[in-house]
């Protein structure tokens, strides 16, 4: 943007003093790089939208104009049109959740659930327990209404639910106004919530009396293993945010909340607050897209190509990495979670793939207080498999190097000073 | 929606404290009202969509997702597409500002611009001033970030400028964050702020230091007498909010806003934090549906279906509403604001109209602290002349037969008491 060139800020000071904690996503900052066409991106989560039949997809739009476009061009409800939430009725009776349609809000994309809930609970200094890392529009979401975010780690079976225990235990009944899990391929460590820890995490938020959020924007796009139910399948009080950016297209900007009755009616006052209703538009679109079964078989087609790329990634990362780096296995989504030595800054690594042709976000992006400066979030969803075995190979060259560097040092007894990350 | 069964709220008191002050909109929830079939509207203020070409605004969406549906599918800059920003480009400069693409963020209509400038700018407490009355959705936007909001009445000449002045000598230099105003066919009043006031405002806001909000849905939507250069127009400091709503279509969620550089460059954060980035799908079909001249002759016989409308309600309100009622004769936009004697609350009167087949909003929905009571807000732009004239007419009943009861009150001596309101 222009503004980049402005240096004097007359309005300075003048500014909300949330704006202080709200940053830029480095994820969002990436795209442009990710542009080049030179450069192979593992930065964005970005759908292989390719895959969506265009003419499928244009004429549900070409129809929701000429056929309902008194609905199509008009103001909706704040709630979304009925006929698309009968439809997310019955995409979530699929997975386990029996709702109504009176149960459900239509948003722009889930983002806009992750802002209405945080506009609906956080006063500053209220606490929110998430995943660390996590999901960084969450972070941005929730920053913007000044709570402290207290993240709880995760192993391969998602979040550690000792740890959370231990953070409930410190914080006391109702001591935090949420907690916030992704519990399918989480973004950006790729686990998947562990069965027993998703009953052991609903117990105790009901013990410390604490309403749970789940955010599952990946949950059908499952490679291998067993349907895992949601949170929302095991107990009605948890909030539940859908989107259709993963099953159809994010251009679209629409996604979906339920949740308990009282709080669904407060995020409703906030919605027609934020833009009075969301795009009536984009609705009877997805409603059209939605009617016939061929979006199943789309659906299949893309979670193989996802799934042809994360063993593209996984199997070079096997061949290329060293062996000093860890990484995540996921079993659906669109993130490897890659973790270096220490003492290695992945933001000042990014510099150095940028100008061998490849991204990646650094991991700090994923946490509120700068940790995770030594990982990478690898998303291996929009590269052909080709590509991703070439940027794999000019990541570890990178890698390598680095860690060369780091081994001379340390044989020569000189422990490296850890530099500052960029996030 | 079905939560309305719910009593118990085991959530009460975890809320945020803004929550108490968001409110319902009167206008949305007149909504369900409005679309029973015997029923005459002068609530909602909604667009005519039925004037759009259908056809043309198809197949701009049809050639969105064929032609360009690697864009129009994906997730987009959070800025919005630089075409688009381009068109809105030359619409400033048709009305005498001279902008570039990157002096302009696209939003979901004008009220998410409303709802990211107050996040971008109030802390609880803090002092907004607008008009009194003013628009509701600013209201709603508002609210949600706790501040006091002083009310600036208008007269036929819009904003009274002594009353600002007096407002704020009060409230001393950098005593309120912004002034916000919808200078042209306000809503609700109907009033457009003259030229000379308009200089007279920005030398104000010069002289306390405080930012200008310029509302200007209905700017392009002028029946008679010349055009007012927009604020905007007058002072590069002046943030100005334009929408499609009213040019194209509501549906598509469309608007933009233009401020200087470093404020612009806050609201693009706390729009990543709101919804990550606009639908791209809306803004290429916007793009296709603008990128010809059609749209000019539609907006021309659009502009002409409203100066009907407004003929046929100033027209039956002159030959049927009792004496003491008094309007305002809008010279564009959508709105007549009308004042009932003082001791004649519009909400008890809604009640009766409904009954009697016409609806309109109560003049306290438009104020934040229940003033207006007395009023009403009468929308002409989406009735047929003829309706019009039938819902004035039963409108006239209702009133004359409230007066009636107050006159024979009065002529017994006995004054009648101001009853609750009901927004």
């Amino acid at each position: 943007m222009g503004t980049a060139r402005i240096v004097f800020d007359r309005w300075d000071g003048r500014y909300a003093r949330r704006m202080a904690r709200v940053r830029s996503s480095a994820v969002r900052d990436l795209f442009a790089a990710a542009s080049r066409p030179d450069i192979i991106s593992f930065a964005g989560g970005m759908p292989e939208v390719s895959r969506v039949p265009a003419e499928a997809a244009a004429n549900a739009a070409y129809e929701a104009v000429i056929h309902e476009g008194s609905c199509a061009l008009q103001y909706g409800s704040s709630e979304g049109r009925p006929a698309l939430r009968a439809q997310i009725v019955e995409l979530m009776a699929e997975i386990g959740v029996r709702l109504t349609a009176d149960d459900i809000v239509v948003t722009a994309g889930a983002q806009q659930g992750l802002d209405l809930l945080a506009k609906t609970f956080l006063d500053p200094g209220d606490t929110v327990i998430a995943e660390g890392p996590t999901y960084v529009g969450a972070l941005q979401a929730f920053s913007a209404y000044e709570p402290d975010i207290v993240c709880v780690p995760m192993d391969d079976g998602g979040m550690r639910i000792d740890a959370l225990e231990t953070e409930l235990a410190r914080l006391g009944p109702r001591g935090a106004k949420f907690i916030y899990t992704i519990p399918n391929f989480q973004n950006p460590a790729g686990v998947t919530l562990r069965p027993d820890r998703r009953r052991r995490l609903l117990e105790l938020a009901r013990e410390y009396d604490i309403p749970v959020i789940e955010d599952d924007p990946y949950g059908r796009l499952r490679f291998e293993g067993g349907h895992v139910k949601p949170l929302r399948a095991l107990d009605d009080d948890v909030i539940y945010l859908g989107t259709f950016s993963k099953i159809f297209a994010p251009g679209l900007r629409l996604g979906w909340m339920t949740a308990p009755g009282p709080i669904l009616a407060k995020v409703l006052l906030a919605k027609q607050a934020a833009d009075l209703c969301g795009s009536a538009f984009a609705q009877v679109t997805a409603e059209r897209y939605f009617s016939g079964t061929r979006w199943r078989r789309v659906l299949q087609g893309l979670t193989r190509t996802y799934a042809e790329r994360r063993d593209a990634m996984l199997g070079a990362m096997e061949e290329h990495f060293p062996a000093e780096v860890r990484w995540t296995r996921p079993e659906g989504g669109f993130f490897v979670w890659a973790e270096l030595p220490e003492f290695i800054d992945a933001g000042v690594l990014l510099a150095e793939a940028v100008e061998h042709g490849v991204t990646f976000v650094p991991g700090s992006a994923f946490y509120p207080d700068n940790r995770g400066r030594n990982c990478m979030r690898l998303a291996f969803c929009y590269a052909e498999p080709e590509a991703i075995e070439e940027g794999i190979r000019r990541l570890s060259e990178v890698v390598e190097d680095r860690l060369e560097l780091y081994r001379a040092f340390i044989a020569a007894g000189a422990l490296p000073e850890v530099t500052e990350g960029v996030a």
